[in-house]
């Protein structure tokens, strides 16, 4: 590329190889700010991320990000490195929480690359990474796994040793860490008396409430993250794209998703670990996000908390009391958009 | 509603009786990120909420939320219990600004039913309730009453006894309070010399400028305040309303009409006290908005400080000059959004 | 204008006298949130205005505001002043970037008027002023120099005598200061290994990389800085403008170009002087800005730290990689936005 040697088109299929760290740029400082932002953005309710009191009569530090803004912020550092040519971002599994990141921090990201295989067309290939998150006292706060489908540069060169990492199909309750005694928890101004024992596996909540994304409101929140890979953002080179348009980040249903689940998951705020991760289908500015939520396990963590393994199904433009799902060849209902395992913190019965 | 037994429905008329108090949830920490989306949101210029150094020069302790701004997070607090299947926002009365609210504070909110009656129709009922904001002292920062048309559940049900309060048509100005000495008044940063003696009862004031509102600004601004009435958001639902599209939460045409009345009223930022309030006709993605002001009365506080009682008309795409208002008869003339009626604080003549 | 006395209808040409100070309204602290917002708008990704723990290792004294943020607040200052009635921004020149503005810091805003010359047409006039920024210490964090082309309010006032200043093509790099000893620097985190050494003059490097501007996007930039000309915000009353539509703020390219030039100027994110600049086209909603650089000339100014003066041109809707920009005659080329021409600090090879 000796046109343009200083600026970056990122890495290709053939430039990952399995054991290389990188390191990516631009540590981000997280303050008030982004809290703020983070809010008005996407419409999060829940107590212990809204109000430094309750934070801290819940057991935390004080106000933090929540855990999915502070994903984001690692996760988009790690876009100019791993997926600025990726086709699809295929999953994320074994994600774990590991600290609270307060206004102050200073994160940043690097990946090792755990795994490749190329694809039988022999234009692509499946690269996974493990992508951490460390701030400025060089603690961990957060580790998750991706994968996702990369071009190569040249279809001619010769296909790599597979490596395909084995991947637990979610957390254990025995590694979930970071959160807080619950001992104390204001039920009221949490807006639900509903405890870790008023919740069984298998039952279905409807959030009910939708919200519709505008173009400006994508962007900015994407670029609150620093993720500035280019489907999101640059419409003329996208009008030639397979959609026409930009694309919206998957980031951005998670977390409006996570909001609406507010309605029926009140006391659900903190996540803990994330299990897996798949973006069913694209969303476009004018199309309206809805939630729903399936419990698919308990565990009890201390005598006051507990935590709810939930399946967070994000739909379009439709009724989500309709609990679109996948049908019995594992095929996705149409208008589903996404489909996360995740484990959050909940107080138990007192 | 045993299908969805977790996520809230809303309350319905006959939900709501007299002298009930309702607690709200999601208390909020206010930060200076906050304050900086405000100010980004509604473009306020006015010099006491914009600089730290005017605000302790003019007697505040600090840089602190506009009055209006603190305003819509205690108000946007109480809609998932008042106002989720209400019909029209009514009206407010009696609102006081009692305390300032700084970066660090954290707002929560209670509502008092003070009157029900249900209209004639036998589908609604009109709810009158007292909503307050508190800090993490709990002092109460401010307190206004507010009603609402809401749905019945059921039409069926028996009209409950008639509660119709008593609300004042305006504040006293001996009632005001939490305004500064205004001993020292930077004038030539505040962008203007006109002084509390300069006003006239009876003058208007025509704002000239006119702001032009997007979805994405609405939602931002509206979700900033935690407000997530689905009016506001769901496009999908709202194609099926009377409008057809979504509607624009009413405080953001009161926070940019006011910030539209800086041009003419540079003095006048600190509002003490919301004497009514009425929402005359809806506001829409791609709608312009104007302002012009009326002088309603005038009271001496102390020698350096005095208050300004003003009618904030906002009209949509038209010419303020032209002061649209009432016809004879008390019909609103076409284009009028808001009528809002307010005590502020003033310097005097020195 | 008796019909209107207290509103603020802006200078015309005659208004400005050689000699005379304005004193801008609306001094701004500029907090954490201000920080986040402008990253969330403009997509920044230069390493030491995004983490403290950056900018403390490269030597600056901490987190502060990019200073194209800090230069759009203080010339947004003095658009109510300067250019309410301006018919073109004509162009800057010979701006210091003199301090460092920390969140917390107060800016405000005056300006000299130091030209004046009447058009041949009658009808309209150029005005010169330096404006500059001042914290609340009193100290000039910044200084510029910019004409504008202004209505008369009468065509029939005489001419007043001409004033042109004489104003340098750039600034010295004798005259640059501020800038950090850039001894340590974490390139790595930055997201390039390029230094001083490894750009030539007469280099051009294409940033790849495009993003498309909503109305509710420039909207928020705009109003973040309290610049609030009606030609952005006022879509009712531009629809009978020239372009029948809302012009973006000029500020608003210049910062996105900037981000967008992150890429393959990674380590240049300190802007030391603003030797000119030209907004050569409109900018409207739905344009994609692309931008391009050409490296103008070098300086040593430490043994760790360079400056480069570089060329940032901004297109729209078209390849940057075509470095579009003027022909023979000097007549830029379609689609040009801005010619924009600066001094930047970068580390020197260790």
């Amino acid at each position: 590329m000796t046109a343009n040697p200083k600026s970056n088109s990122g890495n290709f299929f053939e430039d990952f190889k399995p054991g290389d760290t990188l390191i990516h740029a631009t540590p981000q400082t997280v303050t008030e700010g982004d809290l703020a932002l983070y809010r008005a953005l996407t419409g999060s309710r829940y107590a212990q991320y809204s109000s430094a009191e309750f934070a801290k009569a819940a057991g935390l530090p004080g106000l933090c990000a929540d855990p999915l803004h502070a994903f984001h912020i690692v996760f988009g550092k790690s876009v100019p490195d791993v997926s600025l040519n990726a086709v699809a971002n295929l999953g994320y599994a074994d994600g774990r929480i590991l600290r609270p990141v307060l206004p102050g921090d200073t994160l940043r990201a690097e990946s090792q690359v755990i795994g490749v295989k190329e694809n039988s067309s022999g234009k692509t290939g499946v690269v996974w990474v493990r992508t951490k998150g460390v701030n400025q006292r060089r603690e961990e706060v957060m580790s998750f796994v991706r994968w996702v489908m990369v071009n190569k540069r040249d279809a001619a060169s010769p296909a790599p040793e597979e490596v395909v990492p084995q991947l637990p199909e979610a957390v254990s309750p025995q590694d979930l860490t970071g959160y807080p005694e619950m001992k104390s928890w204001p039920f009221a101004q949490a807006g639900s008396r509903h405890v870790y024992e008023d919740y069984t596996v298998g039952e279905r909540i409807n959030h009910i409430n939708g919200m519709t994304i505008q173009e400006a409101e994508h962007q900015i929140t994407t670029r609150l993250y620093q993720n500035t890979a280019k489907v999101h953002f640059d419409f003329h080179s996208q009008k030639e794209s397979r959609f026409g348009k930009r694309l919206i980040y998957g980031g951005v249903v998670i977390s409006i998703a996570r909001s609406l689940a507010f309605n029926g998951l009140e006391n659900t705020g903190q996540v803990l670990a994330i299990n897996a991760g798949t973006h069913v289908g694209p969303l476009f500015a004018w199309d309206t996000i809805y939630a729903w939520s399936e419990v698919l396990d308990k565990a009890e963590l201390t005598e006051t908390a507990g935590a709810l393994r939930l399946r967070l199904v994000a739909v379009k433009d439709q009724n989500p009391g309709a609990f679109a799902y996948k049908d019995a060849a594992g095929k996705y209902a149409e208008g589903v958009l996404l489909d996360f395992d995740y484990w959050a913190a909940i107080p138990r019965a007192r």
